[in-house]
This record gives C-alpha cells, structure tokens and sequence, in this order.
C-alpha cells in the first residue's frame, strides 16, 4: 500500500442517508481520505443506467470544515461514479466502494444491482473496485458484524490491486461476526427470479401491475456465491465486463451465415 | 424449424414509435406469429434497469382484429420483456428480437443498452434472443438495407438454436445493402466512454449538468466487433450472463483471505 492515505470514492444505490452506506463510510474513515458521492434518492434494481435524457444536480451535503466530504447526486449510481471522477474529485480515486447494499447482490442479481453497476463502471474506468452487499433488506439491517470483514477485505483489496478488468461482488451473509465461517473465493450460481405480478385496480378502474417474484437457485454447485452464503461464509465474485460467450464463437462460426 | 409459425417477441428500447422497431416488425410479420410489447416512451441507456418501487402500466394499442398485437408499457425494456411472458403472451414465446436501435451498442455499450438488456432478460428466463442496432443515431435513419440481413439471421438462430445462456448482440454498419461485406462472428471489443460533462446553470443560477461524451477504442483486435464494424461487416457477438471472470478465481485464492 502507498504510504499516503488512499483516496476512497464511496457510493451505493440505496441513497445517501442509507445506513449501509453510513456503516461503509465509517469503515473507509479509519483506511483512507474519503469522498462520498451518492444518489440522493434509494436506486435500487437500477442497473447500470445513466441519464441521457435528463438533468444531473450535485448537492454538497457535508460542511466545509468536515473531514469526510459528501456529496448528493439526482441521477444513477452509474452517474455518481462518472461525475465524481470527472467533476468532484476530478481524478481517479484509488479505490472505489459501493454499497453497504441492503439486501442480496450474489448470484443474477449482479446483473440488476445499482451497487454492483456502480463497481463496475468504476472498474469500466480502470479504478480497483468492491461492491458490498448483506443479505438483509431491513433499513434497520444490523452492520456491525461484518465491518472487521469489509476492513480486511478492503486492505487487502489496496496492498495486493485487482486483476485488469475485475471487481469484486461481495455478499455478507446474514450471521453474527463469531458465526461466519470466512470468506470464498466463488463463482456466480446460475439462478434467476420467477415474476410474478400483483395486478391491481386504481381508484379510476385501471389495471396496473407491481413487479414481484421468487428467486430460484437453479444451480448446486460448492462453488457458487449462493452455496457459500447458505453455508455461512462470505462470498467473493470476481465480475468481468466484457460479456463475450467466446466459448459460444467457435460453434457460431460453423453456422451459414453468409449464404 | 418447427412447422408450426415461431411465436415473436419484439421489444426495443427507444420506444414503441421508434422508426427502428416498425422496421424490426416488418420483418418478423413474415417469419412468424409477432407480439409487441415495448416500452411507451424512449428508454435508451436504462441498461438492466428493472421497475421495483413504482406502477407498472400496459395499454393495448392494436385493435382486436389486427393482425399483430401490440402493447405499450411504461416500464423499462426489461419490465416489457417480463410483462409480456407472465402477464400479455403468457407462455415463453420461442424468440425474442429487440431494436433496431438507432445507434451503435457494440463494444461496451451493451452493458449500459436497454435494447440489448431485453435480450438478455429474455435469455435469462431461457429464451432465444438477439439485439439488432444500426450504426445512425437519426430517428430518420434508414433501415431498409439491413432488412434482408436480420431475417436471415432470424431464420438460422430459429433453425439452429443458440448455445444455452447466450444471446446475440448483432450491429449494423451504416452502409447500404450492397456495401455490406457480409457478417463476423466478433468479440466485444475493449473500449470506454470518456466523459465529459456540460456545465450549466438553471435559470435560477444553481449548476446542473449533461452527460455527454467521446467513445474510446483501447483495443484494434481483428476480431472484435468495433474491427468489423469499421471494415464493412455486420458485428454478431454471443453475449452472456454469468458474469464471473473464471480467469481470476485461481488468482483469487491465492490471497490471504482468512487470516
């Protein structure tokens, strides 16, 4: 690790006064210099979304003389990262962490995360990148059990860097800190949610629908993130961005295409 | 292929309007059995974004002896593609097609799409699926030369079938018919956007912002989509969902995770 303090950009998609990103603050406070830049509003399930055909507000939250500066952005987690480089902190920070998400990110639901697009537009951008999330949806979710592991997990993330083109997904599991049993290096199950929709009547008459569904682990492997957090350990994902099946290309050129 | 005419779903994202999906229609009238449900206004760049904390509505636009069914719904390109399996077609129908978009989603613009992020829902939920783009941002843009081009390769992926969990990200190059050198089956190119923000201030004096920026292309792989593209070729990258990088894992396991 560099013997400066390390710039740390801080985000999430639950919205700046979440308290999983307070407990992740806290955490990134004892590491290194901090900057928050966060979506003023909860942005869950926003993907990775930016905001093409809209204004982009930042709002500087914190006070002049505060040591941690925070700021509130109108648009995306994905645009929270873009504009912090770009306009805030006008660098590259050395690290960027997203989260503490409030609910699961392991397995599909990588590919909906807000918290994990952040990552991985930070990683798009070549900045080391973490999201971090615990499976527990409550606002009031419990963070101090798994704080030491975010610390560890971060210093070692800082001293040894990422491979090129990879950020972590972290998933905490829902225990006590003396009741997780480490920490596993997997890959993401195979799984996806089955929809259901609530239909409903407005007051009007009209039909309308909410989104709702089961997640279904489709995939039993031990080495999946979803294994590991049923059996009690953290799970680690490495993510890529480049989304190429290049097993697939071999077998695509065999077909007729250009006949 | 089946005798029986293939059930279509055509979805995009720059809305049900858009010149780009009337054209898509068009050509998947005369392969097989078309429902449309897409989104009832623009949606570009929403990427995987999916409708959790708000109303989701379907109007029906087509008349009941209309040949082809057609739904607007105001949710995202991913809300369309679960609406229309649970609740409008109510069976997984046998192929997917999104666009065309007007503009490029090759290279890293597949993971901030809302067009291709429609097909990789429909590919999640184990239907085939394929994202059509043409090179031109115009909303006058001219898709007549592609037309030949996306029902042929719309009869071979009902013909063959795709590889399990992949979908295809096929792009056009803005050329015409004849110039068109014939198709590359490509790898995702490496590349970036380069933001650059425009700053402004509201009638009210308070700054706001527009997210624009330059496309970067960091690789000059020949067998990239960005490559083909340039030279004249259709682009067809096979695109997944699993987005572990598997590279990394080994790496991964060789840090000092739990001490």
């Amino acid at each position: 690790m560099k013997k400066d303090k390390p710039l740390i950009l801080v985000t999430n998609d639950d919205g700046i006064s979440a308290p999983g990103i307070r407990a992740l603050i806290a955490v990134m406070a004892e590491i290194g210099t901090v900057v928050v830049v966060a979506p003023d509003s909860p942005q869950s399930a926003t993907g990775h979304s930016i905001t093409i055909n809209d204004t982009l507000y930042i709002n500087k939250i914190s006070k002049d003389n505060d040591v941690i500066a925070e700021y509130s952005c109108s648009g995306t987690p994905v645009d929270c990262v873009k504009l912090a480089v770009n306009e805030v902190i006008k660098r590259k920070p050395d690290l960027c962490v997203s989260g503490v998400n409030h609910g699961s990110n392991s397995s599909i639901n990588v590919i909906y995360s807000g918290t994990m697009s952040a990552a991985v537009e930070a990683g798009i951008e070549g900045i080391p990148a973490i999201g971090f999330s615990l499976l527990d949806y409550d606002w009031n979710a419990d963070f101090e059990p798994i704080k030491s592991f975010i610390r560890s997990i971060t210093l070692e993330v800082l001293e040894k860097g990422l491979p090129e083109s990879v950020v972590l997904n972290v998933n905490f599991p829902k225990l006590g800190e003396k009741e997780i049993k480490g920490i596993k290096i997997c890959r993401q199950a195979k799984a996806l949610w089955m929809e259901k929709f609530d239909k409903r009547k407005t007051p009007q008459g009209r039909d309308y629908y909410w989104l709702t569904g089961e997640f279904v682990n489709q995939d039993h492997g031990e080495d999946t993130d979803e294994w590991a957090l049923a059996n009690g350990y953290i799970s680690v994902v490495p993510v890529q961005f480049d989304l190429t099946a290049h097993h697939a290309i071999q077998k695509l050129n065999t077909w007729n295409w250009n006949e």
